[in-house]
């Protein structure tokens, strides 16, 4: 991937935004992207997707992202939150996001190729926003 | 919106497709685009939206246009089609989908905001293709 598709797959234009969390020594331990998860008419429901360096695994760094994420949310005014794509396999996520308030909508059967298990289900999960 | 931004927003560029429907005497009936839903290990699951002209509501043109996705989606090998975003109130097109194979896997809570309705539910569908 070069630095411009990585650029146009990871940073969000406005009004989304990229963020990226650090260590206090400066390594890079995971970033987050959010913003409106629809145009027009579904753009008072946010989005967000994270990533984790493997070495930053198990500490955490997933869940300050998913905070950060709905604390952004929540002052830009959006009333809900949307994730469209967590992988079934992905148990550690799907529990994190359950202990944040979200909600599993659906399931969407074998929408996920996984490298380990072959095709599994994505859960589409949902949290509103308090004001 | 300019014809660049309209190009950006329904022109799907490959693997992805857009068609239109005319009538015999080469009117305008609607449009219709697919590709896949996800990137990378979703991309096995197509997705697909649609528009259908004012004057032409109410003569097949959706179901057509549907019938034309799902036939261009086997044949492109997709296991799946997914809609993110059927609105509830848009009760035609519901009842067209179900009755063209697709069930309502989750309705995202007042995820659209109607004009006429205030904020309804995104229906997400789905239907699995055979080979």
């Amino acid at each position: 991937m070069s630095l411009d598709e990585a650029r146009s797959w990871w940073l969000e234009t406005p009004p989304g935004v990229t963020v990226v969390a650090c260590s206090d020594d400066g390594t890079l331990l995971g970033s987050a992207k959010a913003g409106p998860n629809r145009p027009g008419r579904g753009s008072h429901v946010a989005t967000a997707s994270f990533m984790v360096t493997a070495a930053a695994r198990r500490r955490g760094v997933g869940r300050a992202l998913g905070k950060w994420a709905l604390d952004w949310a929540r002052e830009q005014g959006y009333a809900a939150m949307q994730f469209n794509a967590v992988a079934a396999t992905n148990t550690v996520a799907v529990a994190r996001w359950q202990e944040l308030g979200f909600t599993v909508i659906g399931i969407v059967p074998e929408a996920f190729d996984s490298a380990s298990h072959g095709r599994v289900g994505l859960h589409v999960m949902h949290r509103h926003l308090e004001a």
